[in-house]
């Protein structure tokens, strides 16, 4: 048969189902949605589910403008920052010149320019998991940043990010804010100086709903203009009517995600402090995980033997430069303790 | 800047918001989903959020091979037929021969050639708006059918169906079954003779769930290997979580969406009738809507007519071919009944 498409068949990551389990391996939040969110859920009537969702997701970015100090105008609205993401590389870098991006971030961009024939190059970052802004003052035919980056947690100056968006404004540079609100500074100023710069974000980490798939991206009405017209040429109503409104009401309750977020930043923090004092070395993280390189126990024999306690971290056995480190998403205070007594126990 | 996509602005359909309408311009179920519907997600435990939706769609798969006599090994779950069909197009489309599919039928599949920059043929159906099995056995890069078709209305035999599916065993054969429940007969047991169709459903259509944004695929493992590596490159979560648990619990409903899908049917026989005693000239259909040539009157002056008494139709100025003809989805028999009324009115 012909016209198949030649792909790896894609091997998915471990999602254990178990009863009693700590799940720190994919980076969900620790505390749950807002207490709006259930009571829109309750609310709802299923009845308007024979219509079709919403177009131009209108509700949603009013508030998300609301909330950022933007304009509708200058947001895009897609089923998780995956389909942002996606969309984006499918708008934006259709030169012949290599996107690039750090080695080491989020696994997604290489897949993607993979599965849309687009050239890129990885960027070694640093011994120290740095990346340096020379790197990114090349000949390119696109920039990927995530900042915060995955999954080392470090987080790169403002300053540092408008340096890399200033002496590339002849392509798009995006900026993945996936973690920015557990501690970074947004690069959304760069927004009124810049119109090369294109920020996406998701309600699957600090809004606490992964499982309601929505993210959003955000750039000058120019670039919304061109992405909203590739997403509406894939699939334009890809966030359903739950997930509108649920995210809706969410972004109403900024007091309590600035609550439950900070008590992640803090519950982090005294982790990070723990497991340097157990002799890890444990990288700077502004994010709701830390990657951390054990003592005493390989990074692979720590990984089965938090397993075997039900106790579920990421492993990253096949990155060569991060085999000897665990990634470990940060859960509620009663969680980590357990965590560290666990690990203590097996060291 | 340099990369940015080329495309064409989006123009959004018609999407009216009035308080009191007859809306019957997107072939909307008439009536509400089933019952468990609206009872599953009142039980739905909004906490669960926090959480990833499932990756692999293991429950509503089981369902759905169940209710269909496969194996789940046979089904793709995803966002909406249109992110299947779009991640089909990327799958099995890429070879340099042309894709063909009728010159009048769904509009994306032109739309996901461009986007993907996939080679493309529109052959003309009939006179009569009929697809001609010969002109589907000549060389090409795959095929896609609507069928029924849209938005003619019109359903082909299975034993046409089968010999395009069974001269063209070198590509795969995409059969767009959106409307399949409102009257035609499956191409399902041809998946037992060939392994080169696709068949892709959605559950906006028979099981009343547009807002909801869930649609699936079916064929041979091998096939659905392929386009679930290309769905897992792109966007892997793309169901959520509470879409999937709503599919499911309609899908364990077959009885009532039996007897409101029939009942459609029943109105759309009838209303077809009362049109051809008007003078239309009506397309045979079996689907949820009825593609008609009014009297008396343009299709243009009746669409605006019926506007201004705020039921909203489907006009499609743009489309030379079926510039004369208006597409009405079926509603409720009151609905209907008072369609009538007002184009006997306007007449």
């Amino acid at each position: 048969m012909k016209g198949l498409r030649e792909i790896a068949p894609y091997i998915p990551g471990l999602q254990p189902q178990e009863k009693r389990m700590i799940k720190i391996n994919t980076n969900e939040n620790a505390f749950s949605p807002s207490p709006r969110v259930a009571a829109a859920l309750a609310a709802f009537d299923a009845g308007e589910l024979r219509k079709y969702s919403s177009l131009d997701n209108g509700d949603l970015r009013a508030i998300l403008a609301k909330n950022n100090g933007i304009l509708a105008e200058q947001i895009i609205v897609g089923n998780g920052s995956d389909d942002v993401l996606a969309l984006a590389f499918l708008s934006f870098f259709n030169s012949s010149d290599k996107v690039i991006f750090p080695d080491l971030t989020y696994g997604f961009y290489r897949v993607w320019c993979d599965l849309f024939r687009i050239p890129f190059e990885e960027i070694a970052l640093t011994e120290n998991f740095e990346l340096r802004t020379a790197d990114y003052l090349r000949e390119n035919g696109g920039i990927v940043i995530a900042n915060p980056n995955a999954p080392t947690g470090i987080y790169k100056s403002l300053a540092e990010i408008e340096e890399i968006v200033k002496q590339n404004q002849h392509v798009v540079v995006i900026i993945d804010e996936a973690y920015i609100a557990f501690g970074g500074e947004t690069a959304l100023p760069l927004l009124e100086k810049y119109d090369n710069i294109f920020i996406t974000r998701t309600f699957s980490k600090d809004a606490a709903l992964a499982g309601l798939r929505v993210g959003y991206g955000i750039g000058s009405p120019k670039l919304i203009g061109i992405i909203n017209a590739v997403k509406n040429s894939y699939n334009p109503y890809s966030v359903d009517m739950i997930a509108e409104k649920l995210a809706v009401v969410a972004c109403e309750d900024v007091a309590y995600y600035a609550k439950t977020n900070g008590e992640i930043a803090e519950i982090r923090d005294w982790f990070s402090a723990e497991l340097l004092a157990l002799g890890f070395e444990v990288l700077p993280s502004l994010t709701n995980f830390v990657l951390a390189k054990p003592v005493g126990v390989s990074a692979a024999e720590l990984y089965a033997h938090l397993q075997a306690k039900k106790i579920y971290v990421r492993y990253f056995g096949d990155k060569v430069r991060i085999a000897d480190y665990l990634r470990i998403s940060i859960g509620k205070q009663a969680e980590m303790v357990e965590v560290l007594m666990a690990i203590q126990e097996i060291l």
